[in-house]
This record gives C-alpha cells, structure tokens and sequence, in this order.
C-alpha cells in the first residue's frame, strides 16, 4: 500500500468514523480551576502569549502534526497553516516521508508561501532512522518546507499494528541522538496518542531533545482508525484489543514535567496534546506545565471547510482559555501556573 | 439590549428550561446526619431562630436575590416579601440597576409597605462600582427600597458570557472597600453560583464585608441561562463550554469558613446558597456553619402561583429542617454544629 | 385513624408496593467472606447455634417484630411462629398497643398453643412511656403472650413522619431505665428500619438494655411505607425527602460493637436487622458481631403463602449460611469471628 | 447422573449460557502498563517463552483443565493437544474419574499419539481421596495419559452447589500431603473459579505441592453453570445466591506471591486462570508473577471448530502478549517483571 492511500484512509476515517478513545480519558478531567469571584483584572488585559525556542507566539496553541502527500492533504495544510498564521499560532506538518521519496508530492508540505512567519514544525517518523533515514533526510524535511524545528514522531504500537509496519525499534535512540546533535533546528519528540513515559522522557532529553511532546491517550486513538483500515481480521481484533492502551494525556505530562525537574532540566520545553478539545483543557495542560498545547482532529473537521472555519475555532479556543484564565484571576501564563489556580478533584474534605 | 428585557429573559429561561448545572452538583451530598433513635427532646421545642446583624429570624432561609425592574418582576417581589414577613425570614431584592437608571421601575423593587418588618438585602452588581457607580448609587439603592443591608453580588463569568458584558474587573476590591466603609448598613458580598474561593473570601474581609454569601455551583447554572439566551453559536458555544464550571456550594462554605477561622474574624456572617433544594439541604448548611441558607429558582417556582405558594414552599422546607434536627437531637442552631452531628460519607470503617 | 387500620396498611403496602431504600444501601456489600479452596471441615458439621440470654438457637435468625392487632396479622403471626418453632429460631412480635388497648385484638399475638418452644420477644413502642404507658403496661405486654423478652422500638422519623405521631421525645431515656430495673425479663432495645447510632447506643447501655438490635438503613424504608399512605400531599412530600436517611445497617453494627467494647459491656447482646436478605448477609452480620440477625419483609412475604413456605425460606438461609461458612472454613459461629475471614473491600493492593 | 452426563452437560452449557461472573473481575483491569513510545527493541526478538518445571514452553500460556469422559469430549481433548503441541504451549486434561472408573472412556483423555512432546497435566479431583482415592489412583491418572504432572483440583462450592455432591473436606490436606510425597511427577493445586487465599496458599505449600494455580473469580462461574443445571428451584436460588463468590484471580495472584515470598519458596511454581480473555491479560499475570497462565472457555469455543481455530486463538494471544511487552520496552519474562512496567491505576497523583 502507497503511502498516498494511507494518508488518504487516515483523514477520510479521522473524518467520517468515531476514533476517540472507547474508555480511557486524558485525566484532565480530573483537575478544575478555582472559580476567583472577584479576579481583579480586565477581560483585555489577560495575555494568552508565549515563547517557544525564542519564539513569540499570540497562544500556546499548536495545529499538530497531520497531513501531506495527497492533493486534498495538500489544500488542508494550506487551510491550516494561513489560519494558524493569522492567529499567530503554530503547526506542524504531517509525516514528510512522502515528500521526500516522491519528490512530485513535496509541494503539498509546502505552505510558506502563503504563512511566512508561521512558527512550522517539520514532521517525519523517527523509526525511518531504523530503515535508511539518516541526519541527512532530516535535513532535506526541514528545508523542503523551510521549517523552524523539526518533529520526530515515535508511534511504536501504530506501527505494529499495520500490516506492513515497521517494527525493527533497537537502537533508535542512538540515531535520535546523532539527528539532534547535527541539527541547526531545535529537534522535538512526539508520541502520535499513547503518551510519553517517565523513562522515554530520561532518554530522549539525554538524547538531545529540545522539546517533548506527550501526544497522550484520551484523544484521537490510532488503534481504532488501524481498526478501521485492518486488511485481515486478525489484524482487526488485534488493533481492537489495543484500543485502550497508552498513558492519559494529564499522566504523561505530569510523569514528563517531574522528570525534567529531576533532571535539572527546565530548559527542554513540555508540549502537551492528545484529546484536547476546549479553550479549558488549553489552560489546564498549561497550568500543568506545557508550552505549547496541540489539536489535531479538531482542527482538521474545520479545515475540510475553509480558512475562516479554522480561525473561528481557533478564536473560541482562545476566548475559553482567556475566560477560564480571568474567573481564575491569571492575568497571563505565568499566574496560570502559580498553585493554587489549578486543584485536583475531589478535594475531599474532611469534617 | 435593554436591562428590563434582560430580567424578563431571566425569569422566563429560568422558569421554562432546565439551567441546573449538568454534572457538577452541590456537593452537600457527601454529607449525612448521624441518625439518633433516642434524640431525647420534643419535636415542638426544636428552634430553628437565628440572629443575623443583630436581627432575629425566625429559621436561617434566605429568599435569594433575583429580580426587580419589570411589572412581572415586581409582582413577583411583592409575593415573595409578603411570604417571607409572614414566616419571619430574610429577602433579598434582584439588581437594583434598573430602578437607579430608569426612576420609574424603582418602584418594582419596593415592598415596604406589604413587609414593613421584613429583613430586607438591597442588590447591586459590584462590576457596575467600576463603570461609574459611587457609593452615592449604593446609598441610593438601600434608601429606594428601605433596606437593612446591601447585597453586592460577583459575577465575572456572567458579565464575560453575555454578549456586551462588564468585563473590566481591575481595581474593583478598592471600591468594594469604599462602600463599606461608607455605608451605614452591613455590606455583604455574593457570587451568583459559582462559589467564592478562599483567596476571594479573604479579600473580601480584608475590604471590610459584612457577610460572605458563596453562591455556590451545584444549583441555578448561570451559564446554562446565558446559554439560552445567547445571540450568536459562538456565544451559544463558549456558555456550553463552561456549564460545569465553578466551585461547589459546600466546597466553597468550607473553604470560607477556614478563611474567616484562619483571620480570626468569626464575625463575618456566613451565608450558603446555590441548589439548595430541602430542608436537610439547609440543616446541613447551616451544620457546616452557614447563619443564613438562600434559595432563588424554587421560590421563584411558586411565587408565580401565589402568596400562600411561598408560603407552603417555606412551612416545608422549615419542617423539613425541623425533623433533621430532631431525628440528629440538635434542639437549636448551635447544637446542630456540634461536632458528630453531620458526618461525611462514606465512612469507610478498615476491619 | 385506628391502630388496625395502620397494622393493615402496613402490612398491604410491605406486600404491594416497593417499599425499599431507593439509594441507600446496608453497606454489608463493602465486606466479603475470603475463599478457602481447602476448608478442612465437612458441610455437615458447621454449627450454626448460638446461644441468646442464656437460651440455645438452631441459628441466629430472627423473625424481626412485625405485626399482630387484625385477623389477618393474628394468622401470620400463627404462622410465623409455627415456622421458627419448627426450625429452633426466634421470633419478635409486632407492636402489642394494640392488644392492650383493645382486649379483644389481644389473641392476634398470642402463638404460645403452637409454638411452645419458642424464644418470643414481645414488643411495645418506646415513646408510649412518654404518653402514660408504664412498667405495668410492659409487664402486661409480657405476660398477654408468655415472652421470654421485651423489645422496645424507637422509631423517632416515623412518628413525625405520620399525621398524628408521638413527637414529644423528651425524658423518654429515663423511663426505658424504669422498665429495665423493673421487668423480669431481659428489655431488648430497637430501632425500625434507621439505626442506632453510637450516642444512642452508649446511653441504651447506660439505662439498662440487655440487647441493642441495630434496624439500620437498607432494607424495608419507613419513610417510604409512609409515603404510600400520607393523608395529604404535604406529609408525602416530607416521607418522600426521607427517603434516603439513617444509618446503613453495617454502620450501625460496627459503631455499637465498637461502642460496647469501649464501656467494656460485651454482655449487652448485639443484633443486626434492616435489609439482610441472604445466608451471606446473616453470616456477614456474625462475622462483624451479631448475636442474632432479623428478616422482616422477606417473611412477610411468604407466611401470606403457609407455614411450609416459611419454612423453605428459612432452610435457604441456613443452608445459604452454612455455605457460607463451609467454603470460609469456619466451622462455627466462633470461627466466623476470627479476623481474616471476612474483608472490606476492595483490597487496594499497591505494587 | 452419571458423570458422562454432567461432563456433557457442562460443554453445553458454557458454549451455549452466558455463565460469566456477574458482577466479580478479575482485577486486572486495575493494572495497566506503562507505555514506552522508544522501547529500545525489535518486536521479532521479544522473547515470550517460560521455563516450568525444567521445561520449555514457547509462551506462557496453558490450555487449561476442561473435559474428558465423553466421544466429544475426546474430540475435544484432541484437538486442543495438537494445537498447542503445534505452538509449543501446555494443556490441562478434564478430571479423569470417569476415565478411572470406566475403562472405556479413559481413551477419550489420551492424546500422546497425536502430541508426543506436549507438556501435559493430568487432572484430579482432589476431594476424592476423601472419598476412597488412594496415591495409586492418581498415579493411575499420570499413567493413564503420559502425563508430564497431575493437577488436583479444589472445588468446596461446586460440590455443594451440586445435587450430590462431596461435602466431607475435613482430613483433606492429609491425603494431598501423601500424594506429593508419592508421586514421581510434580503435583499442582488448583481452584476451578474461586481463587485460592493466602491461608489456603500456605497450607498447600507446606503439602509439598509444586505449583498454584490461582483459578481465581472473574471469568466461567461455576455458580453460574450449577444454575443453569440445578434440578430443583431450591438448589438454582442457592447457586444464584454465590454467583460473585471468590476471590478475584489478580488478588489471588497477589496474596499467593505474597506468602510464597514470606515462606521463602520461590520455588513452587504460581499459575494463573480465571477470566483471561487477552494477551495483555497473560501479560499482566506474568507480569504479577505468573509462571504459567491458562485459559479454558476461550479455547473451548475455537477447539468445537477445529485445530486450526485454536490455533489462530493461540497466535493471537501470542501476539498481543508480545506487542504489549514490545511497547513496555520488555524484551523477555523476566524484563516484563521489573518494577515500572505495569502499574496499579489511577495513579492519582496530587498536584
Ligand atoms: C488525520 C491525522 C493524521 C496524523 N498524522 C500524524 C503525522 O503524520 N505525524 C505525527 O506526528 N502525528 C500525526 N497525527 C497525530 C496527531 O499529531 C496527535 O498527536 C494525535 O492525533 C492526538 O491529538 P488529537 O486527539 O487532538 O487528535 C495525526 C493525527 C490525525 C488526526
Ligand atoms: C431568576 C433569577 C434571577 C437572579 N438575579 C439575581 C440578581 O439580580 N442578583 C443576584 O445577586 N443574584 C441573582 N440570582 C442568583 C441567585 O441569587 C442565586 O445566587 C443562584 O440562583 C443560586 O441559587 P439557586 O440554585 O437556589 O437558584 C438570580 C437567580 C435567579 C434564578
Ligand atoms: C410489615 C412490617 C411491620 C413492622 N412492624 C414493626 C413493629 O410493630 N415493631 C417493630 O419494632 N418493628 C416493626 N417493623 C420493623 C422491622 O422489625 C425491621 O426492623 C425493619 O423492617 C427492617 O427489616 P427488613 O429490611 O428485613 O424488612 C415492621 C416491619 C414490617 C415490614
Ligand atoms: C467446560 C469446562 C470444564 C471444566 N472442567 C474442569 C475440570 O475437569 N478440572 C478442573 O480442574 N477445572 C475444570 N474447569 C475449570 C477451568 O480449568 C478454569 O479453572 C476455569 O474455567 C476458569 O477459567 P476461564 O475463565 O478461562 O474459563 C473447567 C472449565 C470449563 C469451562
């Protein structure tokens, strides 16, 4: 199978099929903000900006990595990255592996054209270093798209469960390790929905990551749309069986944020995704330590409709975090995360 | 959008839709009397009086702030006076804006003359002391209605879901502090139902309130009402997204009272209110060190039928109160506080 | 409204309608018997005697005090007693008011013709010694059915829960410790379906009683029996909003004992009733410390049926106990006591 | 009725009833593992096989003790033989009275001739040697299929449950002890569906048994089976009333390690079964500290269609074993084994 058809399965069933999580919930759910009655502060003056790798942006919202490859994939990355641009936000491109095997479909990761001072991630599986890659193809992804950094996405179980999936993982670290050293853009690494554990954080940052994003579970769950495109029934009932795995999106990034604390090692930035869906969840992953917080089917349902759709979501998600970071009485990211704003329920006390 | 339009939606929602908060609740429910099979004293001589600003009422219900400013409105008002003077309780009026602004509607909030002996609360919206009210407005406002204290009530959620909301918050404690330090009656501060957290509390006793009503969430969901009245989908969506926000009325009665504990200043009153819905609801209140319990929607239910509605709605909900505290063996108010009286649940006994 | 028609009510409305707790559960579903795949005993030799005030019971079962006053109740109390005649338990009779107001209804509780053997509780409301019942009238209540013992019930919440109850509760303590110093038989102190709390049970101990039987919350709910029969809306609204209150039979249990080993009065007998409905209930309530475990609605049920049916039950809850107590390895009531056999759960293991 | 009949009578019902436990779980769904997004290893050389006994098995799995005595039986017996010599597993045979005391049906357990290397359990009831049984007998049972160990199984409540069955279990563990001691192949212990406790544990394990296996609540009731067989109303109302009896196989698995560890007899080898539906949930048990994990309903299922079948459901077991230990990063049994790969939810951490 060409990897036009599964980048094209992928949005079609991301479009069309439920693929959240059947049971597991990204643990957000599980914290709530101090209602602050009187916040003593202006709607106006709450400021949602800021910074990632020097980098100023309106809101730490990130349009994760998605699509490429395909004419329609093309367009949604077009869509996507003149919202995001608009909005001063920033976004990843899908999986460039396409685009640099088959140089014709390059152009579908392009969007600089029209988003110039985008802050845009290229994107590309670092299980490929396993199978060929090298610092060189990475290289080559962040300059077809003229990108600011570079993500590299670690999807072990995706792989597995495909057919003809890549499962060859010993040594990676190693080469993840030569990418980040060779690099002239900060390297960042990702899950695609089961989460970063406390262990893979230590490698990884060992490794030379600038940034970790958890890509939890509680979201878009990629055993159920394997599910969905299982040639065999095997295949189906295994990616079935494994629909509920991965560490909760909140876990992951409390288990991420203490490493990095252990380790001494606050300069490593935190991005948060998976399962993301409001303004509130925004505030409370940044409350909880993240830099940057990413959407992925949420933006990809506005973007099959047009540039406008995109920022109007984009504008509700930043009026919730604003309102939910006034009636806490934040006045900007930094209050956000003083304690105190943000509890864990219930908070169960006792007489 | 005119203020008496706003009101007449106000009733009209909160008497037609369904506006409870859609899961957070109460949390009053984690509480139970502790059964007594020999409570040892009548039922007639359990006394449910209490003195709140030296004023003696004859149970601690409170008729809540809610309306004024229309001929229903004041129809309404006058129902609900003439019920609280006949069963000896306390009322407050709804916003008092519209009878400053527009002279002629002052005389909906006025019920004097049916409640001459009435414990009366005047009502402003604190936000309006930022967009140019004085405390000259707030004297005005007690001396329109002939009130024994001044309500001002907290609602930056509110005032940021409507569609031209008060949204300018910065400064607003300096003022608060103003009025009571000028006005000759007692200043009490209220939320709306989303609680007041311990931050809040201490401020609000730092600037020299009276009373704390925390308003709680659990009840009336105001953004579940601005829901239903929201101009646009993008307003429609944004109330949706915080329909369970808030602090729990018993999570915040807590709080406060460890606040006002911790300041040493047990002569701030207490008040509870948002979903109280019994009179175990108000025993457990009061159990939890509330002086005064409020309840808005249910009286507002039957003071569309009648006086005596309201009234049978009170005799309930006293005799309610009454046979908690007898089957607990609280004879009066202070026994009901002491300690054993009202447990949490579960108790959860290790073998 | 006469006693009779109450004793009719009753006893249609407990076969008619559901009349159980609608929330509120016993607790006893908190503990579990630990399996023992190897019992090292034989089903036949599980003994399931014990011995109540110095007398020998096949089991510790209870037909809990129920009715008596109407033809109808005088045939199921006939039955009843024929039934725990022929399996060596014990039995309480309903309230004797009836019997010793109107003489003529006294022959409905007598069972002593067919039931010689039979270890008989008579029983008389507590709060009748706040309305001129005396020592002599508990003597007479004796004596009108040969009783080996009296039971007293406090039933505080039905009483205010009834049009015309007895709500005068007052003083009501010193009169049971008349009646303790002066009967000749043992005074057995219940509650109807609430509980006896800690408090309660310190001062019962203190006035004499011989046996505390706790009638907690879960099984057959007063206040919902009332509610099936309140004169007026207003008295079925009351019932209906005490639903849900008392004290969960397992509680209740735990409380007692712990309270009587804290006076070190293990001498006052202890009985569990409310909700049981299982051999395994019985044998929980042993487990956690009860001399003797009562049934109430479940033989209601089946002595409208005949004796034989009775019977039947009764075997099941043997046999149900005696299985119970097999695959738990205890061999007796003794061993059913020892710590380990039965556990609160969950367990919670922690890595 | 014979006990061809019942044999016959037990295929029917678990193929055609719904004879899971109610309510009970194994547990396991309280643990989950830790997802490593860099597991460091190729899924090829995730290494699943186990050593028991001095013997290599692929995987630990084990087709657990079913059935014999019958011609479909037989067939049965064989078809699951020759699937997992084919993927190199263990298999149980059914209980071998029948086999033992008629002459004819002992073929219907024999499957040498089609699986020479299998590793194969020979199966008792234990309670028979209370019942006449001698060592000779259960050497007999080895003898009779070339068995590899002889498995003794505990069942106290399904002979009570049953219409007549063996209910003297007193001297029990005396005769288990001689049958250790006699035989020439190792002997295991094992419930059938209730779990073996702590107590229990300790006991065999001074016997002198070699291995536990758990067989603990959570999958094939066997209260539920006796329900859907019980020939009179009494005995079904009995067997209903134990439907969630037991202890859940993961604490079973828990208190067992527990006191293997505190008698210092890491020796004796600990089994799992009871309710395991998954490769994560034999990935679970091992990594709980399971040598051996077996499965009965399951395979029962696919072995009535035909070996291949079995051996599809043996394949995919594998599989999903390997992919949950290929995404903990654990490359064989002993790596599955480390403290962090599986933890018990939620994590529940405090802010
Ligand atoms: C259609 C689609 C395609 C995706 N493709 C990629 C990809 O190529 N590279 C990548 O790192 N993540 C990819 N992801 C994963 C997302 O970046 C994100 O981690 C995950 O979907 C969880 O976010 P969500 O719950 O907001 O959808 C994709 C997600 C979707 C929905
Ligand atoms: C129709 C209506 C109008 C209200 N208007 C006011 C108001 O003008 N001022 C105020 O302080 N609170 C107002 N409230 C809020 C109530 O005083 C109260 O805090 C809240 O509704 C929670 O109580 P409940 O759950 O018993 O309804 C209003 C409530 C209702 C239902
Ligand atoms: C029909 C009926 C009548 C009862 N009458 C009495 C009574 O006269 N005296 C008394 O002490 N308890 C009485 N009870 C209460 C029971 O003794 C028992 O405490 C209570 O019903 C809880 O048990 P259950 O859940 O097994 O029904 C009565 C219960 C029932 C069902
Ligand atoms: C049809 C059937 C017959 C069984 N017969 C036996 C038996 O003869 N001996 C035995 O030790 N266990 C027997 N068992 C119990 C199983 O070995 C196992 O302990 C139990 O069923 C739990 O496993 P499961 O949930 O995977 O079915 C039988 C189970 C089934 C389903």
């Amino acid at each position: 199978m060409s990897i036009e058809t599964r980048k094209a399965d992928h949005i079609r069933i991301n479009l069309e099929e439920d693929v959240q999580f059947p049971q597991l919930t990204t643990g957000l759910e599980r914290f709530r903000f101090v209602h602050q009655a009187l916040p003593e502060l202006d709607l106006d003056e709450v400021d949602l900006h800021v910074e990632v790798f020097g980098r100023r942006l309106s809101a730490p919202i990130l349009v994760s990595s998605m699509t490429g490859g395909t004419p329609e994939a093309g367009r949604i990355n077009r869509v996507l990255a003149q919202a995001a641009q608009a909005r001063g936000l920033a976004m990843g491109l899908g999986s460039q592996r396409a685009g640099l095997e088959q140089a014709n479909t390059a152009e579908t990761f392009r969007v600089r054209d029209v988003a110039p001072g985008l802050f845009l991630f290229a994107n590309l599986g670092a299980i490929q270093l396993n199978y060929g890659y090298t610092v060189e193809h990475c290289r080559r992804a962040v300059e077809m798209v003229e990108a600011d950094a570079l993500i590299l996405h670690l999807n072990p179980l995706q792989e597995v469960l495909q057919a003809e999936g890549d499962t060859r993982w010993r040594g990676l670290l190693r080469q993840i390790e030569a990418v980040c050293r060779a690099l002239p853009v900060p390297v960042v690494a990702k899950e695609v929905g089961w989460g970063i554990s406390a262990q893979t954080a230590r490698r990884l940052i060992d490794a030379g990551i600038r940034a970790i994003d958890v890509a939890g579970a509680g979201g878009t769950s990629w055993s159920q749309v394997e599910m969905h495109r299982a040639p065999t029934e095997r295949l189906r009932r295994l990616a079935a069986s494994f629909a509920d795995w991965g560490i909760p999106t909140a876990d992951s990034l409390l288990a991420v944020r203490q490493v990095r604390a252990e380790m001494g090692r606050e300069d490593v930035a935190l991005f948060a995704s998976g399962g993301i869906r409001s303004g509130q969840d925004i505030a409370k992953c940044v409350a909880l330590g993240a830099d940057l917080v990413g959407l992925a089917s949420p933006f990809l349902k506005r973007a099959v409709e047009s540039v406008e759709a995109v920022i109007e979501e984009m504008e509700i998600l930043e009026t919730e975090m604003r309102i939910a970071m006034f009636c806490s009485g934040a006045a900007n990211i930094a209050a956000l995360r003083q304690p105190g704003v943000l509890v864990q329920q219930p908070e169960g006390e006792k007489l």
